[in-house]
Parts: structure tokens; C-alpha cells; sequence
């Protein structure tokens, strides 16, 4: 449901109205596809930032091997969507998931991340009793100590008895180097991220000598694909915020895709050198930070309450009341989350409305 | 739609999952009402919180003289149930805003904040276009400097001119001390609070010296409510949290209302004293801090991200792949905005899932 005429102004937009420019999103797509050309490693985006089928397939028509989803209920909008590769880069646990799973990968080629043998055996068992092979990674963990397993030896074991699990079809590894993507010094961050992905080359290797077929080695998010795309033996990034960028990526991060993401919002209110918007907590978050203001030039965020985004001047033109401002997230994938549309934006009209279909799907 | 049949017990929900339990929450709406009944005030109830139009009729039935909202889209859902008396606590900009506030004026009795003369102007020009008469409130600035008149003569000032527009019925005024609802310190948020309502019913005093009708002086939060409800003059409280509650409220400023509201959880990975739970950022808040962790006992948390929540072991029991944790949310308002429905609870099972109706309606 459109709050705004297609055809409309950006700037006459309802607000706060999360933004979408579709030229910026179509190139900053482009340019990833380019380094992936270029680097000799598929580009699997992960669509738990834009959460979106849409996206999801202007990244498939740019050459995308497949997606990555964050959880089932992602998956399950993207398979509906048509789209058929599709690597859940998570652990799915307990009986009603698994249900859920071995469903999925009747009208998809959906594959999952394992790190746990009884899991294995568990989804094996749901998969044979479906009638279909479930296609699994094992996740390792690569120093992020989150989910996965030991690199070397315990992931060789896994491996081995997952080999022999009829319902499974063990298609390789993963890891992610959430630790290092976000690391502002770029050096640190090259060292870090290297160190990590030799875990996980390393390991495939392993499992390679045991004679296990490793198709699979994937990694890499927004912050170090130039990193990981080009480290040998890596097939496959799982790069995300690429494509719509925030200002936590671009800013502190020095990532240099372009903003295709913003929030259109109202001045509410006036009192000297400060102003407050129509955009709180329930419009943007501050995961890393405050949002950056991107127009008027020469003004700041100061604070977000539920509903209230404060501002200060800095040395832009005053505000008034009624006036609009346009803000960039500070972390695209959890203030995408809060909307249930994009407004998307051509050559600074309304475009289209896409529903954010996968938006809150977290089970 | 459902994840979960009617009937099944709270911990074979397919997770994560908002619940709430509707016995505790009825329970914490009538002791609020009988707290109202003996302080002589109104309960105007937040629905910025539970964004609940059955949350909300629930209030009703137990007293609450109408409910307040935080943004107009809020309004419009509420109004869609057929709830008749709310409150905009919010100033509405712009042509696009007063035409959907005036048309929302034809069928239910709307209320609004305003600060500014010209913003008073263009509403009841669309009033009277509109053939409505628009009910209105000064919000005033009683120390958390965010919106609102300054007290005392620029609100009588504003009073005067809003009381002369014809589109225009002035009700009287409303505050929220917003900078104390949260101070921990019992002593500390007693003083600020009063004397922040001394500004606000000083003024209403003052407006009243001139003539001015002031049936209404609103404010108040669930962490004030026992020192605002019994301030000589106020008539109404705005209480939001104290229906479902949060651990902020409970745990740090010590509200003793009870827990309605929790995150059933998953454990997806373990490791040592430390378990991985399929919660994260996109499930639950952190603005005031971690959500707790009630059970099992003796477990903390220790970090979120996008789709995981992390936890560790103090003195509870080992946790095992695929056991359910239950979780408190830190801030009920902005956790409650990231999902769809409540599964309802009573007695331990499903009762109903209802929609979160006003989730998102930040425009």
C-alpha cells in the first residue's frame, strides 16, 4: 500500500519514507559483479540486507551464482520468489525447522550450514524421510567465535560422517570474518582477514586430501570482498551491504560504494541552532552510530528517540518546520528491517513501492 | 499468520517468538486503573508500546479514558478499531500529514499536539475545510527539550491565538518529562519530576487566569506515574511500558509491574560456559542495554548481532543445542516494532497470535 502517487517528487513523499535509489543500487550491483568477473570468485549476496526478491534478482542478472539468507523464514520468501540457490549461512535446529527445511528444499536448491554431527544426522534423517538430498556446508569457525567448527581436524571429522549421511549432499565450507569487516584500519584488517580465510583454506585442503569433494568455499562480507575475493582457494562471497551501502561501510569503514539508501524525513520542530525530525528508532537504528545526514549539507545527528530525530547545525543553511532532510543509515540490514516498503526512487521520482518481503522473517 | 497451532505449549513455539502473556499483562492494566482510580487521574495509555488495537480495548475496558499515540499512522489503526478518543502526543507537519489528520477527524475524536502558531493556523484551515473541528493541545517543553513551548507567557501566547481559530476546539496542554522517566536514583527522579509538572501546571494555571479553558494537562510515563499521577493538576497520564513491561523499567528505575512480555528462543550452537540463541538485533533491542535472560536462571547475556544472540553460563545449568531460552526485552516499544504478531499465551499455551497492527507505522 503507497502512501504516494508513483510518479511523485522525492521530496513530496510522505515521510519518514525509506528510499531506495534504483539507478545507485543497479550500479553499485554492477561494480560488485565487475570484481567477481575480475577475481575469478562467484558473488553469492546475502540478501538479509535488502530482504528483498527484487534486489535478489538484479543480483542474480548480474551474475550471482545464488543468495544467502541469514534464516529460514528469508529463504522461504526468496523461494517463493522463484529464486533456487539459496545457501542458508546459519545453524537450523529442532524438529519444526527441520520440517521446515526438507519442505524448502522440495522447491529449491536450498543448502545449509552445519557444525554439529547429531544435526547432521538430524537433518539427513528428514531429508530421506522428504524424499529429497539436502545440500550442506559445514560452517567453520574462522576467529569469530560465534557458530562453526574448529578448523583442521574437527572439521575433517564432521566432514567424514557427513560424507556418509544419505540424505545429505556435503557440498563444502563456509566461514565469516565478522570479526575483521568492520576493523577501520585497512592494514589491520587485510592481516586479519588473511589469517582467518588461510582456517579456512586451509581446512579444505584437509578435506580434499581425505578425498572429500569441497565445490564450496565461501566468505567475505562488504568490508573485505576485495580482500576475500582475491585470497586463493575462496569460490564463493557472501557480500551484502554492497549493494544499498550504509554510512557505518562508507564512512568508518572506507568501503567507497555509493549511498543508495536513504530516509526521507520532516522537520517537526525549531529552537535555535537545532532541529528535530520526524525519524527515530522505529525509522533508523544506531547499531555503530548515529545516521549521517546527507542533506542539508553542514548539519548533524545528535540523538535518536522512538520517534525523534535530533539535529544540530553545523555551518548548513537554518531549518524550518516542514522542511525535508534526507539521512543514511548507519547500518542498512537492521533499519531496513523497520520497513515494510522501499519508496524506489528513478531520477528522483517515485518509481515503484517493493514490499520488504523477508522483513522481520528471523524465524 | 500462524507458525504455531492454537493449543500447543509455549515451548513447542517455532522461535524466535514474541509472546506475551495476557493473564500478566490484564493483571498490570487493572492495577495501573485501580492506581488511577485512587490518585483521582485519567489513564490515557501509550499505544506506542504494544501497538495493540486489542492491547488497547483492553485499557479501555478497564477505565482508560482514551489512549495516546506517537505518530499519526499509529492513530489511523487505532482509529480503524473503532477506537474513538486518542491523543496525538506528536506535532503533525505539512500538507500531506494535516489532510490525513483532518480526514481522520471525520471519524473518530483525534486530538493533537502543537507548538507553533502557523502549524495551529494550517490545521484549522484544513479543519474548516474539512467541515471538522480538530482537537488540540500545546505541547510544552517541561525540561527535556524536544519539542514544545517554552512555559509560562509563549504558551499563553499560543493559547490565545489557537483559542481564536474556528477549525481549532483547545483542550489544554501536555508535557512529558522524558528526561526523568528513567533516572534510577528514587530521590533524584521525584525532585526533577515535580519540578518539571510545576512548569507544566503552573501554566495550565496561568492560561486558566485568562480565561482559557484547560479541561486537559497530560503527561506522564510508566517510570513517573506514581509521582505524576498524584501531582495536583494533572488530569491524565500517558503510561505506555507498565502493560507488557521490560527489563529497563524493571531492573534499573525498579517499576515493580510485572513481565508480560518475553522472546522465546532457540540454542543453535554451544560452546564451553557459552550458548548461541537464534535471537538477534532484528528480534530484540538494546537501547538501554541487553535484553535479560529469565530462563533458564543463571544465564546472562552478552552480545547480539544481526541474527544471533550470545550468551554465557554464571551458576544456571548447561544448555544444549536445541534448547529454549526465555528472554526479556530491554525496551518493550522498540522490541515489540521488529515483529509481526504476539503469540499469545495463557496459562503456558497458545491462546491467539494477534497482529502487531500499528508495527511500523512511523508515518
Amino acid at each position: 500500500m503507497s502512501r504516494s502517487v508513483i510518479g511523485a517528487p522525492k521530496l513530496e513523499l510522505d515521510t519518514p519514507a525509506l528510499c531506495l535509489d534504483v539507478e545507485v543500487v543497479q550500479a553499485n550491483i554492477q561494480r560488485m559483479a565487475n570484481f567477481c568477473g575480475r577475481a575469478s570468485v562467484h558473488a553469492r549476496p546475502h540478501a538479509k540486507t535488502h530482504k528483498s526478491p527484487m534486489i535478489a534478482q538484479m543480483q542474480l542478472a548480474a551474475g550471482a551464482i545464488g543468495i544467502t539468507c541469514a534464516k529460514l523464514g528469508e529463504a522461504e520468501v526468496m523461494a517463493a520468489a522463484g529464486i533456487r540457490d539459496i545457501l542458508i549461512a546459519n545453524q537450523i535446529v529442532g524438529p519444526a525447522k527441520i520440517a521446515r527445511l526438507v519442505n524448502l528444499a522440495g522447491y529449491s536448491d536450498v543448502m545449509v550450514a552445519v557444525e554439529d554431527a547429531a544435526n547432521a544426522a538430524d537433518l539427513s534423517a528428514a531429508a530421506q524421510a522428504a524424499g529429497v538430498r539436502l545440500r550442506a556446508l559445514i560452517e567453520i569457525n574462522i576467529g569469530m567465535n560465534r557458530c562453526g567448527t574448529a578448523p583442521g581436524q574437527p572439521t575433517l571429522d564432521l566432514a567424514l560422517r557427513m560424507a556418509d549421511l544419505p540424505g545429505l549432499r556435503f557440498e563444502g565450507v563456509m566461514g565469516y570474518e565478522g570479526h575483521t569487516v568492520m576493523l577501520p584500519d585497512p592494514q589491520l584488517r587485510r592481516d586479519k582477514t588473511e589469517e582467518s580465510l588461510k582456517l579456512l583454506t586451509d581446512t579444505a585442503d584437509l578435506l580434499r586430501s581425505r578425498g572429500l569433494p569441497v565445490g564450496i568455499v565461501s566468505s567475505g562480507g562488504t568490508g573485505t570482498h576485495f580482500i576475500t575475493g582475491v585470497h586463493p582457494g575462496i569460490t564463493e562471497l557472501q557480500v551484502g551491504s554492497y549493494a544499498t551501502m550504509d554510512s557505518q561501510y562508507r564512512e568508518t569503514v572506507g568501503i567507497d560504494f555509493a549511498y543508495g539508501l536513504t530516509v526521507l524525513a520532516t522537520v517537526i520542530s525549531t529552537r535555535e541552532d537545532c532541529a528535530v525530525c520526524d525519524a527515530g528508532l522505529k525509522t533508523l537504528t544506531r547499531d555503530f552510530g548515529l545516521p549521517k545526514v546527507l542533506a542539508p549539507a553542514g548539519w548533524e545527528m545528535t540523538g535518536l528517540s522512538e520517534e525523534h530525530g535530533q539535529m544540530r547545525r553545523l555551518d548548513g543553511p537554518p531549518l524550518r518546520r516542514g522542511d525535508k532532510v534526507e539521512l543514511v543509515p548507519n547500518h542498512g540490514c537492521t533499519t531496513i528491517n523497520l520497513h515494510d516498503e522501499y519508496h524506489v526512487i528513478r531520477r528522483g521520482v517515485l518509481a515503484a513501492v517493493w514490499p520488504i518481503a523477508a522483513r522481520g522473517k528471523v524465524y
